[in-house]
């Protein structure tokens, strides 16, 4: 076993990051005598897997080979049945696995029908590394509700924008490059009105020199109360916007934001609020299964409260603004005993340009 | 030149932490053959210099010797003569040194004293730690107003406390630690009359297995409305407090704080506030070379909008609370625009338990 060769299969992995979801990131690795005889990875949502493609290649004995997989295969019983055969024929001797895939519901268990055929399996390969590139597949088909990751960028002293709520720009270029990563990765992007109001952002990814998918855009916006002229308003095929609505949003006001192109999906109040939990769950039904929250601070705010949030990332930069009057990053009611505040798990930092951002999970 | 034998002089040096403001952390290594012959640091206000107790050691034959030296030697003429003339005597062959002294009144130039003797001098070993140890007094003696350090603890949200104003506790044990190196090596540690009503703190610093030596508690309220029974109030021998008022304090109220055994130290307000710089202008005068800010947000928004804070320490807990109306760390009036935001210098992290420190300079 070369751990390197997982690293490899991890590495080929990422490259369908946004292209397969809610599949999961599969990258395979082929090897014999210390040799890479072949490498794929699932790039595209309903492609070949990553694991047949790499044993159909060249007419070479295989006998003897190794595979790496940073996931178990997944898919159906017919996919998985030709796999297993494949295998057997070509007479691979060994597999190493970053972890197992965790469907409830599926009807091969890869690693053992392989032990009963006699072919080794090693389990673990790597695993953190390979819970992590697949911890939203992981908690989707499990849960169906999407995995949510949380991401603000704030002033040393806390603040998301300054008094007048300019927050142009708060984090160096590198922490904005390192967002348009996150971005790459989810479904769908979500952020409430007051943001699309005062920022006008666009929303998409951005990244010179990859090839990117959009994740649809998600705003939350009770009565449809954004500006027509809002640039997550102009939409197209590659480039979607859905808006969560209260049902008594006006009929003219949902009749011009679908003129426009966007979605509109309308839940009940309650309280006089949308209640989070309705929204993930909603979202989940669509498919949608990671969404990643970027602001602002009701929004995080509401995120915190419902206990819908699985992972944050903070970006720090060393600046301070001051101001009483100035925004910080999550609002809404909070908790009022420091004792119960929510504790961040399983820790790590990264310098970011001038920037320090903070990785943690809540659960 | 060994750079091991200046790390040592430095770590001597800090031995004199808290016990020798306002002169410079000084610490002395005499080498010979690689060999340390003697040990040395400034470690009591007016006790010998380092410098001459370490070349009295021993009777051996110093011929040839090295002395590394974190900072040039200070002091008034008569005291340099004499430390050169034993230098010159015993024959020492070389002089490593970290930073120049900066007083700008100095009487004797040291390095140059020596090179006319033709003793060697080698400067500039380790400049940026010898620089940072020695922050306090390289600014004080030129400027005579206190370098002032500032420092907040705040969750992953941006908060000091929650909205009813809970702060225990943020940051994690070896934070608090943290926060007791600092205050020992400060003259003075400010806070604002909110902080002391609100945590009733002690500011006295605690560190197992330490000897200690406590800055001067400095609390800024205007009409001292202060609970007579904060633990501030509690005055001793080792325990000073100075209350900082204005001139239109109540004489009822000056007197109950003075009976207590605090000094009251008046100044005049301007547009009803009492202006930071004269406050430090008067501390620079009373002796006190560095001053450490713990807060509360007022104090902390003063304190930037007047300019005259130095040096910045943020612990940043992986917490969340949550709320509108729970306390960010700087308060006050605030800038308008992102671009106008005070950018700090020469940055540093550190993970200090769960927490990161960042560390960084306004100048």
């Amino acid at each position: 076993m070369n751990e390197h060769f997982m690293k490899r299969a991890i590495e080929l992995a990422y490259l369908g990051s946004g292209f397969i979801n809610p599949d999961p990131l599969s990258g395979a690795v082929l090897v014999k005598d210390n040799i890479v005889l072949g490498e794929s990875c699932y790039r595209t949502f309903g492609a070949a897997s990553a694991e047949l493609e790499v044993l159909s290649y060249g007419l070479c004995d295989l006998s003897g080979a190794e595979l790496y997989l940073n996931i178990e295969p997944f898919g159906n019983k017919a996919k998985l049945t030709e796999l297993i055969r494949v295998i057997k024929d070509r007479k691979i001797e060994k597999i190493y696995i970053g972890i197992e895939d965790r469907n409830p519901r599926k009807e091969i268990h890869f690693i053992e029908e392989l032990k009963h055929l006699g072919i080794s399996c090693e389990l673990g390969i790597l695993k953190d590394e390979c819970e992590e590139m697949n911890e939203i597949y992981s908690h989707y088909i499990v849960n169906k509700t999407p995995y949510v990751i949380v991401k603000w960028a704030m002033t040393l002293d806390g603040k998301l924008a300054t008094k007048t709520g300019d927050s142009k720009w708060i984090s160096s270029e590198e922490s904005l490059r390192f967002v348009h990563h996150l971005r790459q990765r989810v479904s769908a992007i979500l952020v409430g009105e007051n943001t699309v109001r005062k920022d006008d952002p666009l929303l998409t990814t951005r990244l010179e020199g990859v090839q990117i998918s959009n994740p649809i855009r998600i705003i939350i916006s009770k009565y449809g109360d954004i500006p027509m002229e809002a640039k997550v308003l102009q939409v197209d095929e590659s480039t979607k916007t859905w808006i969560i609505a209260s049902e008594l949003i006006s009929k003219e006001r949902e009749e011009s934001i679908c003129n426009l192109g966007a979605r509109i999906l309308k839940l009940k109040e309650k309280n006089g609020h949308i209640d989070f939990n309705k929204v993930m769950d909603l979202l989940g039904r669509l498919g949608i299964d990671s969404v990643y929250i970027e602001g602002g601070s009701a929004v995080l705010g509401s995120a915190f409260e419902s206990g819908c949030v699985h992972k944050v990332y903070t970006a720090i930069a060393p600046k301070i603004v001051g101001g009483n009057k100035a925004v910080t990053p999550v609002g809404g009611n909070g908790i009022e005993r420091m004792n119960d505040a929510i504790v961040l798990k399983r820790l790590s930092y990264e310098i970011v340009g001038p920037d320090v951002i903070i990785k943690g999970y809540i659960y």
